[in-house]
Order: structure tokens, then C-alpha cells, then sequence
């Protein structure tokens, strides 16, 4: 096997599960050591290591004129509790091999990227690193979020950046000459093509909510029902007609409530309070808006005689990637003789939030039955490679 | 205040929450302070103090005839986590104050009793004590019973029990010559009726199911809409139908879904697994099972695509509690001028395993609003006292 193939490997060694599954969640001694290694690596080749205030990692080659912007490739190197060897993992390995000959001295600088706790499993929401770095939220909003345990994840960060003392800090808000995002595809569009090869034109919109409903506690045997403020209630007929009236009202819509909460969850007491979490997505942003203006009347139409609160956390509207790059990416593949074609990620990724700020794309590979987030997560090794060689070729092509 | 009054609020401080409620739930260190406090008070009163295998603890006054069947009065000293100062402590301590007299010298054994785990709410189906010791429940079965942290209930049990080595253990399935249990109402009729002292004629029939919905977990972003099988919008539609055709159809039953736990319970994850508790009550027995009969029809139909497990776990008749020891209660209500009525208990009591075994019944006293297993829970000073007056009146009577 290659070299990229046998680091996929070893990295996926630290956090193992029993299952053939990864535990690396972000800010961790699981991606601590991930840094080590990767830092070993990119020492070995010749790299520039540095961090910043929102715990990104930059491994960089250095360019011919070190004062243009440089090209950043890569993804990220945290999992889901429940993650795979590939989703993240792949796509900072694939860009480390992209710079690792140290004959190649490009033309402006090219940096390795792994952005901070994309996965938003411990600390949520996600995608902390890229957001930060880009001013989606600010660096006091993202150290002030709590893991289930209550740490903060700026003393998180605290601890990471004290692992690694000799890093030079480098300023958010940079510039950027390109960027290019390798990822594992996580649906079946690809695999289902028969492709190696995917060139992404954009992610799908997401709004997520906290919705809290506050009705009153009583008891499950005396109580009327015609006098109750049952909040499990409130929230069965809520999701009911959410379901019906945008769950199954549109083929292409994603609506998933996947967190609930009952106060105080004990069989023979009416429920005071229930917390839910809404993740809707589309990739047409009328459409994002109109099923999201829809849940929200929902809610506030089936709650009585509950007190509703409706908090729109995350809302990203669907993005298009740039066109150019698109374009230079699909040349590319056919000049490597690498079957591909263009498809919409229904994933968020970092990338995201790099389009506004520079010429942005991702490049997918397949993944088996489109699984991620699972031990049952896997990529073939010529895809692994395919994907690989394409990042390689198109960086070099762009920083000659 | 009375030296009751005083005890009452002293056994509050026990599991004290900041908002006023009580918090000691079965088998918990609180529960065990409160056994060491009261052991306290019954040393000082001269009374023989033992448990038996289930955990239920006696408080014996010696009778002039130790061969007799006892006598047993009290309720139970557990709390739901979101409980309050009377719902059992009062049944207890009436009954204590019932036995104090040194001087009183009765005909038969007299035994305070505080029954095991009354509330369910850390061990669910609670009733745990009486039902092991009626016979309703094996030992085995109720020392299986796992906490929410996995903690097995025997193993819990016997903590309790190595906290008080001193004491004997009694044999279950003991005979009782009666039993009178003292209890805050936890509904409304005799705060509408005015009148401090309710004789109680039954309780309401009660059935509970832990009902599991199995799924399959999935991507919150990427997976088809059509193809999922979601555990929590199944549950959402199951629950609101069955408040539709059962809990908003018939004026007199209680419907209630208390707990419900989702997995994994993550915001971008589709649910694989829903289980939850339905409580339901009527004291029309046929009305109960017909009911029941619809809620089961309502899982199995609503379930698709999910699997669904519907399992009972409680199915207790409605009862009728003694007559001839009802009308001994009225009648000493009366020599006492303490205005009374008949009433039926909507709530659950273990009076309810004594009833089929010896002549059994209860005392109601009123309590604010109706409201129970609430930090709010309140009953009046002088309700208290009247409630143990008549107790303690009639033990007299019956055991001179």
C-alpha cells in the first residue's frame, strides 16, 4: 500500500474503538497525539508548523514570494464519537502528500489545513475552527461553549496550545490564494455512478433550533387532563405535524429532530418541560427559508397551552463553490484520466465558510453505502489515491 | 407548631432542593439519613425497630398480646426528585405521632410502617416494598430493577441494609389485623368541598407500558427522507395520537408519557431507538382495559417503519377499600367533629397490596391546588394535625 494509505492507518490507530471505529473528538489527548504524529510527519518533510487563537493547525511549504497569499488544502483530523478512519482524516493526509516533495518549490506559500472541531460532537456546535478564522463567530462565543461535562472549551484549547509550545501563532482572518477541500463523499451518489471522482458545486443550506417548550409539572394519576400543560404533548404534536407538513412535504428536504430532553423524565409525572433540537437543510435557499418559516409557526400554532422559545442556532444558507476552480479541477481529472462528476454535498464542511473569502472547492471521493459517522465507515484504497493524485495535480498546476 | 409539624419540616431539610421541594429518592444516602432520623424518633418513643428483605421498615409499639397479628399504619419516607414535604413523610410521621404515647399500652402490636420505594421514580414500577411483601412482585424481579445509571436495585438495597446492621429482618407475607394509610390527597375535592378529612372508598385502576420504538440511525443531512426509519417521529406520532383518541376522549382517564429517552440522542443524528412510559388510570376497570386495549392498537399501527416492543409492567385493578373500617373512620371523624367525605384516589398507594390481605383503608387530608410531586406541594398546618388526630383516635378505638 502507499504511504497516504498506510498514514490513514496509523492515525486511525489513535482513538480506536474495539469496532474498527475512531473516538477522536475535538480538543481531546486523542487529537493532541494526532498533532504529534502529524507534526512528525510534516517535520520529515520539510513543512512549517503553526497554530492560531482558534486551534487550526498550518503545515506549510514555503513559496518562491512568501508575501503573496497562500493556497490551503486540507480538512480536518477530529471525529464523532462514533467516526471513521476517513471523514477528515483523509482529506489533511491527502494534502500533506500534495506538498510532501521538497523538490517542488512552488510559487506562493501552500499550507496544510486542520480546522478545530469541525464534527461539533463535543463541543456544539461545530465547525468552531473554520468559523472563527472566517468571523462567523467570534472567538469569546466559541471558548465560552461546554462540553456534557462542563469544560470549557477555551481551557480545551488552553491545554492543546500548552502541548505544543513551540508553535508560532499565526493571525485569523487571513487571506487566502485558493482553497481546496478533500473529503470522503458521505452519501451514495458517487459509488452509485461507478466514479472515483466528485467536484462539489456546493453544500445545502442548514438552520438548526433549540426549541424549548415550558408547560407544568404534575401528577400522572390526578391530575385533569383538560387542565394540563403537558410538555411531552406539546412536543408529540409539534414533531407530528412538522413531519407531515415538512418532513414529507419535499423530496430533497432533510428535517430531523435527534435530540430531546424531558423535565423530568420520570414515568408517572406530566412533563414540565421538553427541549428539542430541529436540523433542517435544502440546497435551494427560498426553500430553506419557506420550510424553516414553516417549523416556526408550527411551533408557536402547537403549543398552547405550553410556553414556547424558539432559538435559531446555526443558519447557513447553501453555498455554490467557485466556478473556476470547478472547472480547473474537472480538467484535471480527465487530463489524469479519472472518471468524475459534479455533485452538491448535503454535508456541511468547512469549505463553507472559505468560499465568501477566496476561490473555494472540494474534491469527494466514494465512501461504501454512502456511511459516515460509523465504525462501518470505509473508502477503497484506489479511491483513497485517485482523490489524492487530483489535489496533488491541480496545486501544482495553480502554484507552478 | 405541633411537634409534628416540626418533624415534617425537619425530615424536608433531608433532600432539601433550593425551590422549596424535596429530593430523596428510593434507596438513596437522603433516603438513609431519613431512616437514621427517624430510628431517632421512634428510640424515643420506645418503639422496636426492624426492616425486612424488600427494605420496608417497622416502628413497633409492643402490644399486651404479641401473639396477635399487628396493626399497621404509615405510607412511605421516598420522594420524586421533583417532590415535596407531605407526599408520604406525612402518612409516616401521623402514624408515628399515632404510637408516641408511652403510656397507651395496646391490645395488639401497632407497627409503623414506611414502605420501600413507593414513587418508582429512580427504580421504575415503584410500589416495590408492599409489592414484594403482598406477594405481587418476587424479590428477585424487584432486586433486578436497574437505576438510570445502570445501579441494580438489590445492590442498592443491600447498601441500605448495611447501614443499619442493628436492625432485625422481619418475614414478608406476614398477617395484619388492618391497615390504615395516611395520605395527602394530590387532587382538588376536598379543597373544593372545604373539609379537611376524606375517607377513601378505592383507587382508580392503573396499567404502564414501557413502549420501544427500534429505528435506524442515520446522517442528519444526507438520508432520503423515504428511506428513513426514525424512532422519534414515530414516537411523535404514536404519542400524539394517542392523546387524540384516548387522553382528550373520556372526561375521567389519565393519560400521561413521562419518560422518554431517545438514542443517541445527538442533534445531526436520525434516532435509531425511542423508549418511553405510558401511565394511564380510570377507576372503571372495563373503561381501563378498553383504553388500553386502543393504546396498544395505536403503538402496533403507528409503528411502520420502526419496530415497536409494547410491554406492560403494571396492571393493578381498581379497588374498594373495607367498609366496615371506612364507617369506623367516619364515625370517629365525627366524635371529633372533623367534617369528612368519601372520595376515590386517583393516585396509587400501597394500601392497595394491603386491601386483598386485611381490612384496609385511607385518610385523605387536602393539599394546596391539588398539586403533587412538585416543589409546590403544601398542606395546611391544621389538616395535619386533623388527619393524625383521627389516625391516632381510631387506632386507639380499635386497639384499646
Amino acid at each position: 500500500m502507499s504511504r497516504l494509505w498506510d498514514r490513514l492507518m496509523r492515525l486511525a490507530e489513535i482513538g480506536a474503538r474495539g469496532d474498527g471505529g475512531v473516538d477522536r473528538q475535538a480538543l481531546t489527548p486523542g487529537e493532541i497525539e494526532a498533532w504529534h504524529l502529524v507534526l512528525r510527519w510534516a517535520e520529515e518533510a520539510g513543512l512549517e508548523a503553526a497554530t492560531d487563537d482558534a486551534g487550526n493547525l498550518f503545515l506549510t511549504r514555503p513559496g518562491r514570494d512568501r508575501t503573496l497569499p497562500p493556497a490551503v488544502i486540507g480538512s480536518h483530523l477530529d471525529t464523532q464519537p462514533n467516526g471513521g478512519k476517513f471523514d477528515g482524516a483523509w482529506g489533511v493526509l491527502a494534502a500533506l502528500e500534495a506538498v510532501a516533495d521538497p523538490g517542488f518549490i512552488p510559487a506562493r506559500d501552500i499550507s496544510v489545513v486542520a480546522w478545530s472541531n469541525e464534527e461539533g460532537s463535543r463541543f456544539a456546535p461545530g465547525m468552531t475552527g473554520s468559523e472563527a478564522f472566517a468571523g462567523v463567530r467570534s472567538l469569546a462565543a466559541i471558548r465560552a461553549l461546554r462540553d456534557a461535562e462542563g469544560v470549557l472549551l477555551g481551557d480545551a484549547l488552553d491545554t492543546l496550545h500548552a502541548a505544543f509550545p513551540h508553535l508560532p501563532r499565526l493571525p485569523l482572518d487571513r487571506d487566502f490564494a485558493f482553497c481546496i477541500e478533500p473529503h470522503i463523499e458521505q452519501a451514495t451518489l458517487l459509488e452509485e455512478a461507478g466514479l472515483p471522482i466528485g467536484i462539489v458545486t456546493g453544500i445545502q443550506g442548514k438552520i438548526t433550533w433549540e426549541i424549548t417548550l415550558e408547560g407544568e409539572e404534575g401528577h400522572a394519576g390526578t391530575r385533569d387532563m383538560a387542565l394540563r400543560r403537558d410538555a411531552v404533548m406539546g412536543f408529540a404534536r409539534m414533531a407530528a405535524r412538522m413531519q407531515r407538513e415538512v418532513g414529507e412535504a419535499d423530496p430533497i428536504v432533510k428535517f430531523t429532530i435527534g435530540r430531546v430532553q424531558v423535565v423530568p423524565n420520570a414515568p408517572s409525572v406530566i412533563a414540565g418541560r421538553v427541549v428539542f433540537r430541529i436540523d433542517l437543510r435544502h440546497p435551494d435557499n427560498a426553500a430553506l427559508e419557506a420550510h424553516g418559516a414553516r417549523l416556526e409557526a408550527i411551533a408557536a400554532a402547537e403549543a398552547a397551552p405550553c410556553r414556547v422559545t424558539i432559538a435559531r442556532l446555526v443558519h447557513a444558507p447553501s453555498n455554490t463553490f467557485d466556478e473556476g476552480l470547478r472547472a480547473r479541477l474537472a480538467a484535471t481529472a480527465t487530463r489524469l484520466g479519472l472518471p468524475h462528476r459534479e455533485l452538491l454535498s448535503a454535508a456541511g464542511h468547512d469549505a463553507r465558510h472559505m468560499a465568501p473569502r477566496c476561490p473555494t472547492a472540494m474534491i469527494f471521493i466514494p465512501c461504501r453505502g454512502g456511511i459516515s459517522h460509523s465504525p462501518l465507515e470505509w473508502a477503497e484504497p484506489a479511491h483513497v489515491e485517485a482523490g489524492a493524485a487530483l489535489l496533488a495535480a491541480t496545486v501544482k498546476e495553480l502554484c507552478a
